[in-house]
């Protein structure tokens, strides 16, 4: 299972680090390119923070996934990461695809929130021809007309890839449905239709969040998540990890 | 948890309910009119449909649910029927809802497809608002861009309800994925959003059913989904009944 | 064309029918029962409302057009309505559409906010085929992902039914957009796509409208509508009545 | 108004541009570079297809539009294009938006198939406050549950982006609909709502076009198109170029 995090800064990174560690996980995520849809809210603190992941990340044994937003970002992003993510709006954006099927490192391929399941599965292909076979791919909610959540969990979309890839399938309830309130429930359901990990937001103090602090976790639900998931992963004799 | 069918003959349905006794569970649901997107399909047995439903829940000691298309058909479904329900095309057929909020029987209101979960609870309460407060809601997928699926299960929508209502939620994993190949991950997956019960469709022989055989399940892949949503619902301490 | 209303007042309605027939036009439409999402909201002046528009429609030589909201309500809906709105919520009420198969009135059939142009024209089929032809199409606005307007008026939809079925197609900016500023726009938009007329909300006061001010046009505004529309019929070589 | 098409050879593409100077047009627009959901697809002439473009378009005096898929295209792109496309799919791709608004040339900005109208007006802002303000919004089909259609043109957001804001706005039936029976009044739907011109895909002998054939105009039905759409736009006393 993947933990969760959006750089702000050294203190608050390692706090969620040190939470990884402790619920006896391997993965941090954190976002350092944070391009937004307004020009001006906050796009990330660049570099310096994929420094800051990488150092809490070695301290407490973690591996890093972080995303590229283009291909000329792809040397900086592989220089810190461990894995890398494609971002929802860039699940269609081919010269990123085709550059990371030449690239040594596993690929976090999150769904596009208005793609198909089709176009998900072909958009790994295109990074799989390429020589990359190393692809997890991530369902975060798709673009529907409900508006009391922020996008619809699929979790018919993770049982059906399940069925007919074989790359392992994270579900990613924060931003799905961009509620705190509502994050837990939607983890334990994508686990139940199948999903191997999940990408949890957490932040120490949700409330000061520079970005989605509306659909962090404090550290405190994180670990009822975790505990949560896990029963139900051990009820159908599975793992998560 | 309700059993399942579409009744077509006396055999099919009671050994449908043969099986929802032998597991324990203690409703039954059938179909006895079912209007078609097209005029010239299946339109179901009618009366001769409820009276089948009827004879062999009394035989099995289980409740009926079953639909009443509008309001004219009230007083027949009434007589036959325990529990009534809404179809999700018939969710604001406002006519209808005023006239259940009188009628002395639960009442299972699907959500519209095509309806948000505000127009949803906003349906419940046009019942309740006449008199009846005794509504069970069921999510059975919205329509959405994507068609792998026929609609799209909304877990996040079952867990939204269960905080911001007080009446049991169910989930319908046959109509929202139309596949039976899914609909046991996604039976799991509505449980473990906070579901309290399920509708899935059963057929002793789903290649010959005369509506929806492609998402019916056998009566053997019906106990494997009871035993499995057991499993999911115990790890979280509730109970699915 | 149709004219336009939701009738609250004799005052209100006639200023609306003088303009309609001002216009050379010859038919009002009119909602008598108003069921809105909340049972709280002003829910229509019913028989009232009918005598209201009869009334009008006589003094000024135009065709009334009124919504049945169930089978229970079209002998008194017929008893004042020259033809008979299936509002969209009910395009699959299916009792209703086969009742209004043996009325020998036209119907207006309005398309299902999320109803596929497929499920339209067999809507329109399942009147048909008890005996009914006199069917007008009306296209509405599709609920999607835009929250920028209230639906998404389909105009593609109207020039594939106006290529694959021989009823008359209209279509309501004013319910697709829902907003004031957008309506005559959307109707040259419906007009230059095919459709055969519109049907437009208006009321002397938006304002002060008890139901769905936030689109109304007024009288000055309908005017212009009708001009524009007119001019971009000319120059298509159609009429638009 | 744009004229068309998707480069192939050079006998395809002058015929086009023939077409184009024939009807008083200025612009050819081809895709050299067409990433395709599967990676077995045509993927485009790359290079070769913008050095056919630029010859026939110094021929006929005409401007040429072309899409740059990433950052690393633009330098090629811009040595050959006057006017530089972002293609629906890369609307957030905010690198590319970025680099674009430090480009000397006009930008063509489609709108993601899958983004509301806010968050399109956003993208043009991400190049705008970069220091490019030549920018051309095109709407060419959001992504909705029709599948009669291959999306749904919105005309209503062209109408709207034309009140809000100050950037010209086309029109792309072709992309909208994809299928040219509707092609002709889906343009006139769009240049009746306000769009300043159009984008549309013509193919001398559309069965044998390597993509999108399905949707391609014939020369002779373009002719059609920009005589019915000339109409629309002089009735509403604005003129198409």
């Amino acid at each position: 299972m993947l933990g969760p995090c959006s750089v702000e800064s050294y203190e608050q990174t390692r706090a969620v680090a040190e939470l990884i560690h402790d619920l006896g996980l391997r993965v941090i995520r954190g976002g350092a390119f944070k391009p937004r849809t307004s020009p001006r809210s906050f796009q990330g603190l660049g570099e310096k923070g994929l420094k800051i992941l990488r150092a809490v990340a070695d301290e407490f044994g973690l591996l890093v996934v972080s995303e590229a937003l283009g291909v000329e970002q792809l040397p900086l992003v592989s220089e810190y990461a461990d894995i890398i993510q494609v971002g929802s709006r860039n699940m269609q954006h081919f010269p990123l695809l085709w550059a990371l099927g030449e690239v040594d490192k596993p690929v976090l391929l999150k769904r596009g929130f208005m793609s198909t399941v089709d176009e998900w599965l072909a958009a790994a292909e295109h990074i799989a021809s390429r020589g990359n076979p190393n692809i997890l791919l991530c369902e975060r909610g798709i673009r529907t007309f409900e508006t009391a959540t922020r996008n619809t969990l699929d979790t018919s979309a993770i049982a059906l890839v399940k069925q007919f890839s074989s790359y392992p399938v994270l579900g990613d309830p924060s931003h799905a449905t961009g509620r705190a309130d509502l994050v837990i429930p939607a983890a334990r359901s994508a686990v139940a239709a199948g999903a191997d990990g999940l990408l949890v937001e957490v932040h120490p103090r949700p409330s000061e969040a520079l970005s989605d602090g509306m659909q962090s976790l404090t550290l405190e639900q994180a670990r009822q998540l975790v505990d949560d998931v896990r029963r139900v992963a051990a009820a159908l004799g599975r793992e998560v990890a």
